[in-house]
């Protein structure tokens, strides 16, 4: 577990005795060309490191090295800021914030602004603050934005639990926080809402950053209005125009790659073509899933991007660093390398390529080489944080029985229609037969069934429904309790028996992902915490859920992010069609509808 | 007296209906040419106020305007930002904050950053709340920089009040405090002072600001040990090099334009040639004088004079407008025409000379066509603060002799060497005739009688010394109760009888500045707050002061910027030799040291 770190004033007297020269540095960094994130440059500067922050930036650190001075000679390597991740979910690791932190250590990611959007949902504010707190046992710097609208689509859904206003201002007093999540509610804030108001005004009023969530193209009047509320940042920008008009407005621009999301190549172009202050704009992953940790990278892994789609490596590193600090009043604390800040930064062969060679946080090395040299502690789940899937019942085939009205051989039933390769889903409807009072679904037609069971607070509530556009043939069912936004549990599958089976398996486990075809489960994503976490490393997890896609191709899937697809079939926020705990959701009108037509 | 401006998140409500269209503006300003700091373009926009604050920015305001709109045609005009003073004192200019800020709004200054350090040497901390609170009464912002500094030379000079490290943590917690004053003990900064690092502590821990003075050209590890301490800007650089230093070590540079400072062209070739990041350096007057105020401008001819340095102008606008707001984490509260922010803006046709034409603040005109239009409210002085020349006893010339060895015919003195067009003075010495067994000046030599008189708790003490270079001839004395920093009274003169009678000038009328020749009065600015400030309008004290300065000639005086001169006199912290109530000093050892010699 590493050292309480002394704030700068604390660290003030030793920090001016070594730049002076009159007391040691505990680390030396020496032959390196320093990028100057302030200034815009490339020095041939050395660093001082005590208490691990910055003591000394300059041409010529020998006067603050004493015998017992750890000295790092560069090898004429570049020395960067430790790169920041200006909005990110933990949860779409499917990890908690220490083995995240293990994950993204490595690639050199020490500054995290993370939104426990997806616990809150579970747990409501002891979640958070649970995520918080292993957040704050981590050797780099995990900043909590408290989450802002559980339930997402109020009336429209029930989560485990609420957040409110109270919450809201409750935790601007903890420590790791840093400002609210992303506000999703736009069209409240757009109408007025007063809880959301209030909630962006407790931030505000505290000092601290109201992160914003505008996902429509409209820049007219109710973007504006959207604005005036106050959500100073926005990650929702997919094109060129929503990166410019949030920055004319007064807001950041924050622009990501996650492993679904590709926005970066659309967006920087304001600044590489338009020439825009590039001040303004900030990158971000917002949701990487453990594969991409693992095989790929995260902050290196956009920056390396930016830098490939036309920006200046210097700037491009401007927006994963100081940027960010910027954003979130930070800019004396950490994201450059200059003194007081934390001495997070990360040793590299070239700018442009970006291999993150060894990566110190607060003046100690936590990674070389590719592995973690640090011990990511672990917070002590409580036992029922492991036992969140209450399904009140024994689930059996008949719980998912779609009765067809007296007498019809066959019904107009309306189908959510899974999109290649976008969130929103279409209202599809199908022709389905009816055997013995029962409709079924329709593999030659695409056509299965979903059901949304109730595990919050084990009140056996099953909706079911129907899905196409996974392409599922014989007999399977897959079962998930990551099921945003309010992460019940979805099950899709041909044979209602299966079903059944799925459903019961996640209740054993305690939450996850699991597979089942031809009468045994042939893949299990075990995610015990809260139902949506592994306490596991990123590569065993990722294996895993590897492994599960590897099994709805089996099952006939061949869906890009075929899992993702699955995980959202429930988010009541995202047009067209979609399934709740209180049945069909139509979201091009934000109310309740029937299933069966006629 | 303005309405209490509402913080945006009280006024987001209606921010939020104005720029949805559901609620009318109180102010749209249409057909002109919007300059955004944030993207750094010039846009054909409009915007619509409400509560003081811009509620909507966008190409078409048409939705926010009802019956009861005030609608304003730009006529194609530029519309920028109102413009931010990043460090100035309001004292150098004679004037209470109400007759400073009614100076400055014709200029379009609307936000200001000053450190009333000259007050807090005479009444200290209640000196402070007290310029601090007629600064909140006005319409425009202007923020109190608490003064770190009183004395700012301790053990060499008695101040009438002392500010401590306790009197920094209190003020953190009054409403317009926004930081800790230039910190101009930098050697106590470091050699690890604890007052020192105290003070800033407080500040930090408050999540303020601290200001820098640096005022040494080295910028090896004494400078780094410095920035260590946490001054976040400085603006005593005067050279290209102490620019790019001062950025690259993470403070924000501020390049000062004031009535006797010119730092802007030496320095902002970092940025016109260099290429550095411009995001970190502001513009600032640091000392305006009353005559400059009313004949030349304020932050317009800092801006104007950063543009004729090559500067682009939406950079420059940029270095006075949101550099500056974000330095002081104001950057969504004004700065910028944005929505949620203070409503501060010009209306001006041209971006290079900048012509002032209309100023609004909060989204109300002050100014118009050079003219005020909006009250300055004076804060109710209490009669004390007007009697702050506390002489002890009725001085008489006597009191200004310097009695010589017993039996000499001349002695060799010490004088304080005048330098034109530099705050050093020279420690020079010279052979001085004795008459009567008093040692007498010597016009021939340029060598005149200079005493401190102390003001603050009526001593009755007089030091007196010799200074050269001013050109004095006949009869004359000058006194003047700005005397930095302590603000004793020095007086200058020819003949003890005249220096007699300039003390006890003052005395009578409070404090201020008075000039006699041939045995009367031929000017005198009378500044009864403090012995430092007058609550008459500018105009009027330019004209005395001009008239004082014409005066100071008329007694033989050639010297550019005499007056500045006569009060940097005691200053016992610029070298080489200067006079304080204790005693002359030696200013490159930081001492007292023997008038005369032998």
């Amino acid at each position: 577990m590493p050292l309480p770190l002394k704030s700068w004033p604390e660290a003030a007297p030793r920090l001016v005795a070594v730049a002076g020269g009159r007391a040691p540095a505990d680390l030396v960094i020496r032959n390196v060309r320093l990028v100057n994130v302030h200034s815009r440059e490339v020095l041939d500067w050395e660093v001082a490191v005590a208490e691990g922050r910055f003591a000394y930036t300059g041409p010529d650190a020998a006067h603050c090295i004493g015998p017992e001075t750890r000295v790092v000679e560069g090898g004429g390597r570049y020395l960067i800021p430790g790169l920041c991740d200006g909005h990110m979910h933990i949860e779409s690791g499917m990890l908690t914030p220490a083995e995240f932190a293990a994950a993204v250590i490595p690639h050199g990611t020490t500054s995290m602004f993370t939104d426990p959007h997806e616990i809150a949902n579970v747990l409501g504010l002891r979640g958070v603050r649970m995520m918080h707190d292993e957040a704050l046992l981590q050797a780099v710097n995990i900043f909590t934005q408290m989450p802002s609208c559980a339930p997402s689509a109020p009336g429209l859904e029930t989560t485990g639990f609420e957040i409110g206003a109270d919450d809201v201002a409750e935790a601007m007093h903890w420590p790791g926080i840093i400002g609210l999540g992303e506000m999703m509610n736009f069209p409240g804030v757009i109408a007025g809402d007063a809880q959301m108001l209030a909630e962006m005004a407790a931030t505000m009023n505290a000092g601290k950053t109201v992160g914003g969530h505008y996902a429509s193209p409209d820049k007219g009047p109710a973007f504006s209005a959207y604005v005036a509320g106050g959500a100073a940042d926005d990650h929702e920008g997919t094109a060129e125009a929503d990166a410019i008009a949030r920055v004319r407005n007064g807001m950041r621009s924050m622009m990501r790659l996650g492993s679904a999301w590709y926005d970066v190549e659309s967006q920087i172009t304001a600044v590489t073509e338009k020439g825009l202050d590039p001040r303004n704009f900030i990158l971000c992953t917002d949701d990487s899933h453990s594969g991409t940790l693992v095989h790929e990278g995260h902050m290196n892994r956009v920056v390396r991007h930016a830098i490939s789609c036309g920006c200046d490596p210097l700037v491009a590193l401007q927006m994963a660093t100081i940027n960010t600090a910027s954003h979130f009043g930070l800019e004396r604390e950490l994201g450059s390398i200059a003194p007081g800040r934390r001495a997070d930064m990360i040793l590299t062969s070239d700018l442009r390529t970006l291999p993150i060679e060894e990566v110190f946080a607060r003046g100690v090395t936590v990674a070389k080489d590719g592995k973690i040299t640090v011990e990511c502690p672990h917070y002590d789940w409580p036992e029922e944080v492991r036992r969140t899937v209450h399904l009140g019942m024994e689930l059996a085939p008949g719980d998912f029985e779609i009765p067809a009205p007296a007498g019809a051989n066959a019904v107009t039933a309306k189908v959510i229609g899974v999109v290649e390769n976008q969130a929103p889903t279409k209202a599809l409807t199908a022709e389905l037969p009816v055997a013995d009072g029962v409709v079924e679904g329709d593999v030659a037609q695409d056509v299965c069934q979903i059901a949304l069971v109730e595990r919050h607070r084990a009140t056996g509530g099953v909706v079911n429904g129907f899905v196409s556009g996974f392409g599922y043939e014989g007999k399977m069912a897959m079962a998930s309790t990551v099921a945003h936004d309010s992460h019940h549990m979805i099950v899709v599958g041909t044979d209602r028996d299966l079903m059944a089976k799925a459903a019961m398996r996640l209740g054993e486990v305690g939450g996850g992902v699991t597979v089942w075809k031809d009468g045994r489960e042939i893949a299990l994503v075990e995610l015990p915490i809260a139902g949506l976490m592994s306490d596991r490393p990123a590569a065993e997890v990722a294996a895993k859920a590897q492994r599960m896609v590897e099994a709805m191709e089996e099952c006939g899937c061949k869906l890009n992010n075929a899992y993702m697809q699955h995980s959202l079939l429930a988010l009541v926020v995202i047009p067209e069609l979609r399934i709740s705990d209180l049945g069909l959701v139509d979201v091009t009108k934000f109310e309740l509808t029937e299933l069966l037509e006629g």
